[in-house]
């Protein structure tokens, strides 16, 4: 028996229940994992409310990220053994595996080891932030020592991702952020600058800084007609990657500036890199590197332990946290 | 002297005057060519317009294609000889070099020498428009044996272009075009479909012509709120290329299909071929094939005499065309 995090109904955080249930043994190409931390993601609570890319199926499990020990393999797995500690990569869907709980099946292509000094807290909050920001900054974005890089919601986890690998390569981040509250917090999180609220007065300020140039890639998961501000601010043949829709509305594209300079404007999403195993392989690399050389250090804003599930999920509806949340097991 | 084609002032087609003028022996990296035909272009009614990317200088000269004989080399030229029959790529400014003349000078870069059977009235009508849309289609997109491309302004010479070099790379060229006047004409010059009108019926015939794939690539040269309309129908990791921003209002993207299916959505030059020597090299050759075995035809729908430059850029405003405007010399 194992107790999970499951619901049977879309609603609000009260939907999140914990249920004691029989986990069955792994199958070919599965470990199970004791879960010692979690790390949880706006995915999943679109997930819960019934906005997410594809609907629950009931009784819904959920959760892309935790890090734990593994306590049993499936048939034919050589790559992981029993006591390993590991942590397991969104690439996958709810329909199929869900981290929320005590003890877990994951497919092992999602499972990768963890890097020595680093806790369970700190490696349940590593994959979908980094590999997010790394698959459109590195991957496809091809961002270069020198080049400066917008980052839109500065202070969600994969903001702060993005804004470590953006100095590890030798590039500016410009944190964005709606109000002056996180300023300080994000340049010490390592923004070169941090441009708050948006309108045309960002583009002028994205300007200045780059002494005219603009920047090569905007990173954004919000999205709407405010997007024309950022894509305004873009240098010759610069890439505004949109990865998030919060704002569902049209993105409003200046014309001129798409055609004079030569933009990109890409949707993206992580499993575009979790789901191509030369790019996952890719991502494991940079990112495992990083965190040995301390060069990346997952920002964690605060833990709840299991039991207080939905009140993470309330927390991160509030929106004020500056990094991961993250709950133990 | 010569008689070249100038304007004093931005205005209608009456502004262009032809005037005698001195015409400078080539310099160091130039020739001079006995002009036989000019290709007309849209962005030359731009330029007389004052709408153009750039401003002109008065008295402002024009013209982006041509095609004559070499009448003399500049210093150190060692690829053209007097004598030889050549056509001008567009790969310069109206500031620097403009062909609407009897003779005119050019840079080497921009010259080619023209395959064997092609008339002058046919070498003047194909360097635009081939290279425009094999800078989109092949080079930046990729297009495919198999795979299904949107053609914008289908009835254009840029378009007609698409439709043919779609169908050389064993492609479906789609050609969308306002009304039901130029289907007959789009079928003849080989579009495999013709889908007259936009709105969202056009995204459902895209997907009834494609079993519900999507098409690979949209060319297009309108942009606008419309746009959004070819966006969903765009095969996953599709791409949008907007090269005309004929309609200046923003692009409409709509960000679930962006993200979901991972779309490009990006602006292009002919510029971005045009002075990168290798890509240029590149265009040249597929061009060239193209033209030496038949696969490529310039189509060009209606000739006018020098004297009558007002008159053809009236009747290239009037859009009733299909295929290039030529003007012989």
């Amino acid at each position: 028996m194992s107790r999970v995090v499951r619901f049977n109904r879309t609603g609000g955080p009260e939907v999140l229940q914990i249920e004691e249930v029989d986990v069955a043994p792994p199958k070919a190409g599965e470990v199970q994992i004791r879960i010692k931390a979690i790390g949880l993601n706006r995915a999943e609570v679109m997930y819960r409310n019934g906005q997410y890319t594809h609907a629950p199926r009931f009784p819904a499990q959920l959760g892309y990220e935790g890090s734990g020990v593994i306590e049993a393999v499936g048939e034919g797995v050589t790559d992981f053994a029993v006591g390993d500690a590991v942590s397991v990569v969104p690439a996958f869907s709810f329909l199929d595996y869900g981290m929320y709980g005590e003890r877990v099946n994951a497919p092992v292509h999602a499972v990768v080891k963890n890097p020595p000094g680093l806790s369970f807290e700190e490696a349940a909050a590593t994959w979908m932030m980094y590999t997010t920001a790394w698959g459109a900054l590195i991957e496809l974005g091809g961002l270069k020592q020198g080049e400066a890089v917008l980052v839109g919601a500065a202070s969600s986890s994969v903001g702060l991702a993005a804004i470590q690998i953006a100095n590890r390569v030798g590039a500016t981040p410009i944190a964005l952020t709606r109000s002056d509250k996180k300023r300080d917090a994000l340049l010490k999180a390592g923004a070169k600058h941090v441009i708050a609220g948006g309108g045309a007065a960002l583009t002028q300020q994205v300007l200045d800084i780059t002494d005219g140039r603009g920047a090569q890639i905007a990173f954004d998961p919000v999205g709407g007609p405010e997007a024309a501000h950022q894509l305004r601010a873009l240098a010759r043949d610069g890439t505004f990657f949109q990865y998030g829709a919060l704002d569902v509305r049209d993105l409003g594209v200046p014309v001129m500036d798409l055609l004079g300079r030569h933009l990109t404007v890409r949707g993206y999403e992580l499993f575009e890199i979790t789901t191509n195993a030369a790019r996952l392989e890719r991502a494991k690399r940079f990112i495992t590197e990083g965190l040995t050389t301390g060069t990346l250090k997952p920002a964690i804003d605060r833990t709840f332990a299991f039991e207080q599930i939905a009140d993470a999920h309330r927390y991160m509806e509030a929106g004020e946290q500056v990094g991961k949340i993250v709950v133990t097991v």
